[in-house]
């Protein structure tokens, strides 16, 4: 495969379409996934992503911010349905089977696998702080809905919450081993596991389902839409 | 803290009576899980493990040889409960607890958290396709259980068996982000969560789960012989 030599951008929006921080986050993400987070330069993110070195300092402090972004992005989407769903007039089963649906939808839209990222040694450094928090902040917003789920009782809610968020972020180590997981097959799958750990009974279940699929439809589609799957190589213009 | 120089040894056995190779294993893991795979050299290995680099190279083939051995080490004595267990004369719920316990409880043992190293992008390399291998081979001893799960439909096999392994799995994230979770505490959670995702009644769980530890204690503690957890830290001598 031919290298493409880094190269000035006269305009920065006409590359992709997408702008040039978003294509640094691209080739970054492309770029830690598979050569790995250590043996990335920003010399080899810029000539990826088509950008000059000094344009990229120009949108981010270094590697660390950009990995930072990515981190932040594989969470944020998922803290803000969770905020959305806890001031909706639905059942709390519907609506935490919604949170578990749009969240396995994240971690599986992006080409990379970037919930692989969460194991990295370097996310105990300060600089991280703000993606664990926003992080804890999310298995706060679960263990909120589990807290009052039909039956949970308050002694079990910090351990159900653990092993539901489990339950959604296994698609990450999934990935790896099954390259053809669909976001759309495995999301509703693993919203309706959430529902029998919680001691959901399949007649009960199945209604639950219909009406989260129909919350699930009211969300914004953030993830998908910043993390389009399998999109179509880009162009070497 | 003031680094100790790596140091021929006379009488390898002596060091830690665990033996080189375990000495080295230990302060790969530790080197891995903190600074990262790619940031450690062989060199620091040796230091840390307090044996010469050419004596390293007498018991592996190289880094990525001690890294395979570690990720051999997280999975073989749950391949080798998953076969004791299809051979038991007892229930598949019973079996499939025990199975699920004693797996969280291996990927909890070691003082550093190997499961994270499930996720390097190095896995990919045709080096470790014998770790993948083993890692299918339990997830296809899972499968032989939930397969003969009573209400289990043929169909739901291969999506049980996953979310069941992946249950198990998120102990690994777990362990990053609750530094304290005990093995002796959260394996038989999940167990239980398991039979729960299983379709299993509370009144049903509470008598597998009797029978499970049951079993769960005639299983080899391999797991938790190999990796002590909390283990007194190794004399200067």
């Amino acid at each position: 495969m031919a290298r493409r030599p880094g190269r000035p951008r006269a305009n920065a929006e006409q590359a992709t379409g997408r702008g040039t921080a978003q294509d640094l986050l691209d080739a970054a993400a492309a770029l830690f996934c598979t050569v790995g987070y250590t043996s990335t330069s920003t010399y080899a993110i810029a000539e990826r992503a088509g950008v000059r070195q000094a344009s990229m300092y120009h949108h981010f402090a270094g590697k660390h911010a950009i990995l930072h972004e990515l981190l932040l992005g594989t969470v944020r989407p998922s803290l803000r349905n969770a905020e959305l769903l806890a001031r909706i007039d639905a059942g709390v089963p519907a609506r935490l089977w919604a949170l578990a649906a749009a969240d396995v939808e994240l971690l599986c839209a992006p080409r990379d696998n970037l919930g692989a990222l969460y194991f990295l040694p370097e996310l105990s450094d300060e600089r991280f702080a703000p993606f664990r928090a926003l992080h804890l902040a999310l298995r706060a917003g679960y263990a909120d809905l589990v807290g009052q789920y039909p039956g949970v009782r308050g002694e079990d809610v910090g351990e159900l919450s653990s092993l539901a968020i489990g339950l959604v972020e296994s698609v990450i180590l999934r990935r790896r081993e099954e390259p053809d997981l669909r976001a759309d097959d495995v999301a509703p799958r693993v919203a309706d596991a959430v529902q029998r750990l919680l001691g959901a009974t399949p007649a009960g279940l199945a209604a639950v389902r219909a009406e989260g699929l129909a919350l699930r439809a009211t969300l914004p589609d953030l993830g998908v839409a910043r993390f389009p799957q399998n999109r179509a190589a880009r162009p070497e213009n």
